[in-house]
């Protein structure tokens, strides 16, 4: 089953840009998902081909025309999910990234300017997503990387079948530090747990090390995890290495 | 000036990717911004040139070696912030973004399969940072994030110099909403009083919305806004129209 994923934009050259690459580009190659793109524009209705106009109440930039977006939106086939990329949108999660690689597709609308005209959202049902708390040039970056992140999860997508669990988030934590070869690099040592070859101790270790990460990292996260009743030790540190031991 | 930045990744054909179309495109022509990838493999050591090798204490995936890293990270001009793209790292803000745009530029290491080396963000001043709580196929698409945000702030780089104020986040509130002409569209007006012409009014009006819709759409936000002693109303609901006008 091929996923199919709709960017509605005003720059379609982006695309598919850096999913064309490495893993995301042998997954479009070998059909595991499929890509297309609509110029927002081709659906502007006068003879400059406009598709924004003036804030209304004033205000610098331009921002997107609800009728123009509509026309456009309503070009996709139905049937996924219609998000578009937007600061004021709910932030993306790794669960909802999974809800959507789960899916037929889905569709993005991406921003410039000044971003769309409100009417859009519930005109359309459109469903506002943010990436993170910045501001980018357009939406097309959004578009990417909530791309990437439904790809990765696509059956046959990633080399080891295994990958994808016990990552940040999956758990509702980050994940735990990872060390390789060599063992010891500048005066630096891998933990000597893991290099016991005991699979009991190594897995508390890294339960424990997730969880002392999110905690003293991530509190937002940490709370969301444990539920809002129960708070944060205020002495959270990390252990040492005796401790773990 | 110009803002330097240097991305190191095994993926360096990734970029500038969509940064060399729009406007960061015609930043980077105009030399607003410069780029320099580095191959991390260039900096392996054995002849199958290995960059990666399996996780101490097991599991699935490999992990980026440290000293390969330092190499490569050894090899970059210093001066510049040197971050890594990871979710255990640090959530990118706008506040972290306009630091480092005022800044002579950043460089950015992209990590791959299950990520970094832990001891490299001791041993070389690496800043993880996580552009949010979801999980990419690598590094750099948070890289082609994070440098977007960072271009679009640098001066001359925007049409309009107010554009990049009275922004989402900028204040520590999601922006307001925006309409544009036509006024009625499928039976959804522009609120009144954008088309009143009372601009103190309007920006009441707007200050009110923005203050709403993170308080509704972003409790974390609002409540990091007004601090944390000021618990937001629990009723807290939008206001309709005729209240606001």
């Amino acid at each position: 089953m091929t996923f199919n994923a709709s960017v509605l934009t005003l720059y379609p050259e982006m695309f598919p840009g850096p999913l064309g690459t490495s893993i995301a580009g042998r997954a479009l190659r070998e059909g595991a998902w499929a890509l297309d793109t609509v110029q927002i524009r081709d659906f502007a209705t006068d003879k400059h081909r406009s598709v924004d106009d003036t804030p209304a109440g004033g205000g610098a930039g331009m921002v997107l025309r609800a009728d123009v977006l509509a026309a456009a939106v309503d070009s996709i086939c139905g049937g996924v999910p219609m998000l578009a990329m937007s600061p004021r949108g709910k932030p993306l999660t790794q669960a909802r990234v999974r809800e959507i690689a789960a899916g037929p597709g889905v569709a993005v609308l991406c921003g410039r300017f000044e971003g769309f005209d409100e009417r859009i959202f519930e005109g359309r049902a459109v469903e506002p997503v943010s990436i993170g708390d910045y501001i980018l040039s357009g939406g097309e970056m959004g578009a990417l990387v909530l791309l990437d992140a439904c790809i990765r999860l696509l059956p046959g997508v990633m080399g080891a079948p295994s990958s994808g669990v016990e990552e940040s988030f999956e758990s509702g934590l980050l994940e735990y530090p990872h060390y390789t070869r060599p063992v010891t690099w500048e005066g630096r040592t891998i933990p000597e747990v893991l290099r016991s070859g005991d699979h009991a101790r190594i897995a508390a270790w890294r339960k424990q090390m997730a969880e002392t990460d999110t905690r003293l990292r991530r509190p937002d996260l940490w709370e969301r995890h444990v539920g809002a009743r129960v708070k944060p030790p205020s002495g959270a540190r990390h252990p040492s290495e005796d401790e773990q031991l």
